[in-house]
């Protein structure tokens, strides 16, 4: 039985790059199962496809195979590389899109994509996902040892990005942002609950505020019903990152805010 | 072999929402075949989810468990429900998106979903799509019995929304309204064929007039064609259900209507 | 083992409309892989379907069946074909829509969709991708003959359209337009790079400029990192025909250009 293949892109789904990438991996593997987990990265969004990646995967089966293609570089310099963690792979750019698994404590090894065995030939300049990394899937999914990809990478050398909000300098509060809007305008940030534990454990205060644009939200909930429709708050979604959503409403049109927009979150 | 899993929901294909229910599903049985019915429906619109639901499922085979996750009260005190036709399963909150099948008479039982056991934990406040609907469906695909999921309920104690199209106090016209605006502009309400007949039935004219909006439609036609590039008709559609559309164009961008607005027929 | 089949169509993914071809499809053939191509095909834009069909077809494993439902005469009298070519089948309407694969050295047949115990029934007068395609796609992917679809038709009495870009009276340019503006903003054309190689092997002069609105690029790039981001370029895209890109942007915002605008090649 075929590993399951997952895909994660910003190609969105007009076109026929996700279709033909399917294509190439049945070509190579018919009995493979290809699950999209979103093709709805904004283009080149790096930092938003690392958080995706990061909590999504982790409700697919063990053996899953991930392709990431976020890939501004492609047809450059750029390595392409293969990361194991204790129970799955992904395929991606060595850009930094597979950060926060590059630092995960199940992080096992990166190897690079090197074998042109694998690969559709010729080799396009400007589609990699569907010449390189569909085929490698295919073939790891039908059982080919991680070694036959290319040769072992230490994860020092591996690029990566700053992801993790960070203390104020007083200690009693987090400066994080905005890392995807949801379809139904939740603010979806890089703050999560640890860190956020963290702070509530070192201060004497317990009393969070959380601010976004000229907004403060005081009452961090569990659930939109908590507050009247339309109203604001933050809680912890289902990513268990720090969300700011309004009850069968947008927190992103109430509020103006985009991607990479600052959130802070104070004591008081 | 699996039995079919659908999926019906707000939730848009940009975030990983989607593939992460797919993901549970395929954790607790890799061989379900998931088809994605539709996930374009409005942001917490009932009705346009149970129109949708009704009519689409009709084409899918007998044993599928179509999952419809449409839930502004999500976390609140709602409740989940398992509902069984002759042919088929549904899960859904217990807002009243199931009506139509609740009134079919294909109707069998309904059960409350409660047995804990078969959620994913911890079952978080915001995503029972992913925590409930998803690992109770694979349990049933791979063929646990309905009485696992939870106690039978009344259908008279299950939430249930007004969806049918009115006949006027004269009995020479039908109320209905707008449930879908579809990628083509098409505009499909919520009145039936068997209503229309049934007019016709009771009254010595037969002559149909179509109103929405501030236009009156009196072509009551079978396909596009019959009308010129651009002009309007109404006709029964796919759903079999009428809609009013434009031949090669969009009725919604020639009407300006949207979902919800009143449309009236009128006997001449 | 049932053999693959794609679906390529104008539906977008909002409305229930794939979903239930694929519903049909399941309750015929159970075992059916089903892949969607496109569903982004704007509506009715038969030679985007075109260029679509015949590019992304190529990397799907043999005996593959492609259902095209770009189809602005449904109901009306236009016919629906089953197209061999020698390694796949394609089902469609005969609006041209099968142009390329027509013209292709790998056609083998055409045959009329026309044998009724195949369809759904009743067939409805406006969806015949449900009530027609699907069936008879399920039904030769379960391994039916393709005899049993309908009769031969004559390659010359099929619809096709004009899709080839033109060379200039004076021998020294090509004539092409826009035929799909991609995700990223790319503008796809239809000028392959046999035509492009031919123009220059018929002359002294190598040197290529591509006009497009009021832009002259003068650099044929193979990726998009070999200019400065935001900066334009033209390169043979992933189809392998000449696209105007923008590295890291979108040439669709730099240039206001959509479907259907030309584009000229010339030599200096």
């Amino acid at each position: 039985m075929s590993r399951l293949i997952t895909l994660t892109t910003d190609f969105g789904q007009e076109d026929e790059y996700v279709g033909v990438m399917k294509g190439v991996i049945l070509s190579r593997n018919p009995a493979t199962n290809i699950i999209d987990l979103s093709h709805g990265i904004e283009p080149h969004n790096l930092t938003q496809a690392a958080f995706l990646i990061n909590s999504g995967s982790r409700y697919f089966p063990d053996h899953t195979i991930h392709i990431v293609v976020v890939d501004p570089g492609v047809g450059g310099t750029r390595r392409l590389i293969l990361v194991g963690t204790r129970r799955q792979f992904f395929l991606a750019p060595d850009n930094g899109v597979l950060s926060l698994l590059l630092n995960d404590e199940d992080f096992t090894f990166a190897r690079a994509v090197t074998n042109e065995e694998l690969f559709v030939k010729p080799v396009s300049h400007t589609f990699h996902g569907r010449d390189i990394m569909a085929p490698v899937a295919a073939h790891l999914a039908a059982g080919i040892a991680a070694e036959t990809v290319g040769a072992l990478l230490d994860r020092d050398e591996l690029t990566q990005l700053p992801l993790a909000p960070s203390l104020t300098t007083d200690g009693k509060g987090i400066e994080g942002m905005v890392i995807q809007v949801d379809h139904f305008g939740n603010l979806v940030t890089n703050i999560d609950r640890q860190t956020v534990q963290q702070l509530i454990d070192n201060n004497a205060e317990n009393k969070l505020t959380v601010s976004i644009g000229d907004q403060e939200i005081d009452n961090l909930g569990t659930y939109f019903d908590e507050v009247l429709p339309g109203e604001l708050l933050s809680l912890f979604g289902s990513r268990d990152y720090l969300e700011i959503a309004a009850n069968q409403g947008s927190a992103k049109k109430l509020l103006g805010v985009s991607v990479k927009d600052g959130v802070q979150i104070k004591l008081k």
